[in-house]
């Protein structure tokens, strides 16, 4: 097998943990899925088994450069990405793919979102090998994550014929964006559909030629972009989605799927946070030292002395400049408050 | 009339507004009255027509001598007096007594504690000018106030035959420890029972004389107690509350009472302080900039960006060194946290 690479794509910014996460410290620099490590970190050390750090690649943005290489200080620097805008995940991986394919040309590649969960890394190594293995015979190869719920919040694959020579791998029939309650619960009964998870596996040069095919102008950018002149060439690259752009646009039967169980989370919200978190005998994820009185299923984040005492299922979330208390099933709902403090110009609390 | 002087005690402490009120910083000296003004600094403003600065004493503790000259500015340092440990209300009242003595042998003196609301300054103003007439007639005096439901969390008085010459005034035929709520009940429905609001009036000369005759062993420790040996003497003193030691004692028919009804709150708890607090069209007290979303009759205290969402009936208060989240109806379970505080050592947060 050709050499694999990892390319972990950790530019992204959100919302949805506000108060936490803030522009300079997005959810992937946050220690959501229960222990102390980053989503980033923990993302970087389940795949270290598979992939050394010199062929780990991680690109991120610009102003996240310190917070990131804080969190992997075992990561040769010329393997940090950093981009200068955001141009969404098309320039990303085109930019990566470049970069590994003047190191080596028959590179694998494997790009994992840095914002996810995994409860068995091992399940997710074998799972990746498959995926990888998929990649050598066919343009493409992704995960699909094996639905538990008819959940509206992720886009779905249909599966069809069975790849032979990889165990459990299926073409991809087609991707389907976020579907409403009823289609979901569709898919779900039909065992035909996966959740997508966002990562993708490819040789180096197979995703080069696809980009010059269906994305022509983010190619000729990258073709007109040096090491010296991303600062001045990648803001001006095309902002697309590499589902969009390319993936989609993949003949079908050309792009194949590897069904995962290994317990994955998207980390969606506050809620899932709640429940990746350690939690005690009542199901509370408090820091060290708080005090709980007839309080179950509560979530709180703070530095400070904790104290609850007959509340359930709340998250309170305070950060150096903010204090969030909403019920853990109003966790989406975190997007009001931000939209509040954006329409009264809080840019500094974002 | 003789001089009216006003004794203001402002050294208790308690642990019912946790985590704001603290040893260092009890609840007299918190802002618990709707507005920004401490309890303490409110009760001084309120008799500030009544009474001048200077016949205007407070009694605190050492520790709290800082807090208090902060919250009273105005006030001469010589009107300040300073507990080196704390003894209850009786030798607080006897030593301020003296002092008084001191200067005006026929003084009237009003002793106030100084972590109560009153709505209506100016009513309370007029109820105690009624009771410092009672006292120059009997030997001690009272305000009583008018109940408005069967709170088991106050002592009653119950009320005997009229006082002549004072308008609305009362002997007391009794003083009663909190009841239960039957008992409270009945208290309610027979219209002859009045809360106890912990205000005394009388002549310096007359309480003094009951001290020595009820509590002479204060009276001796006062006898012996100079300027310069407070902090000698003082500490020695029995610690004991003017109720049982002094007030109980007086012969039946020689205390008198005033019904006061001027929007009184003894600020039992945080539930008390939500319904003092200024609150917007949703009845939330939050700080300025607090984003509420769906969210209803809340109180939270905190210096940071406030954000609720979906929570209705909470307090939630933020110190520099801890998070307490209950719902208003279980105010009274701050204690709770604070025990397990005591438990685990934690004096550093009491």
């Amino acid at each position: 097998m050709a050499n694999v690479y990892v390319v972990v794509m950790a530019g992204g910014s959100g919302t949805r943990f506000w108060p936490a996460s803030r522009m300079s410290r997005p959810k992937q620099l946050l220690p959501l899925g229960g222990g102390t490590e980053s989503l980033l970190a923990a993302t970087v050390a389940r795949v270290a088994e598979l992939v050394p750090a010199e062929r780990t690649l991680v690109v991120t943005a610009n102003v996240l450069r310190e917070a990131t290489r804080r969190e992997l200080p075992s990561l040769p620097e010329e393997n940090l990405l950093f981009e200068p805008a955001p141009r969404n995940t098309a320039p990303c991986i085109g930019w990566a793919t470049r970069v590994i394919l003047a190191r080596d040309p028959d590179a694998l590649v494997a790009v994992l979102p840095s914002d996810q969960h995994v409860a068995d890394p091992a399940g997710l190594r074998r799972t990746m090998k498959a995926a990888l293995a998929v990649a050598e015979v066919r343009e493409l190869a992704t995960i699909g994550i094996q639905p538990s719920r008819p959940d509206t919040g992720f886009g779905y694959i249909e599966t069809g014929a069975p790849i032979s020579g990889v165990e459990r791998a299926r073409e991809v029939s087609r991707f389907v964006e976020k579907p409403d309650l009823a289609r979901a619960k569709e898919y779900l009964a039909s065992g035909k559909y996966l959740w997508n998870s966002g990562m993708f596996f490819f040789r180096a040069r197979a995703m080069d030629e696809a980009i010059r095919t269906h994305l022509p102008e983010l190619a000729r950018g990258l073709d007109g972009m040096g090491a010296d002149d991303v600062a001045r060439v990648f803001p001006g690259l095309p902002s697309i989605s590499i589902d969009y752009g390319v993936v989609e646009r993949i003949e079908a039967g050309r792009v194949g799927v590897v069904p995962g169980d290994f317990g994955w989370s998207d980390v969606g919200s506050w809620e899932s946070a709640w429940e990746l978190a350690s939690k005690d005998a009542a199901g509370n994820a408090l820091p060290e030292g708080a005090i709980a009185v007839d309080a179950r299923n509560n979530l709180v984040q703070s530095r400070k002395q904790v104290a609850l005492v007959g509340v359930d299922d709340l998250v309170v979330v305070e950060t150096d400049d903010a204090i969030l208390v909403l019920p853990r099933s109003r966790a989406q709902d975190v997007r009001a408050v931000v939209d509040a403090l954006k329409s009264k110009g809080r840019t500094d609390l974002l």
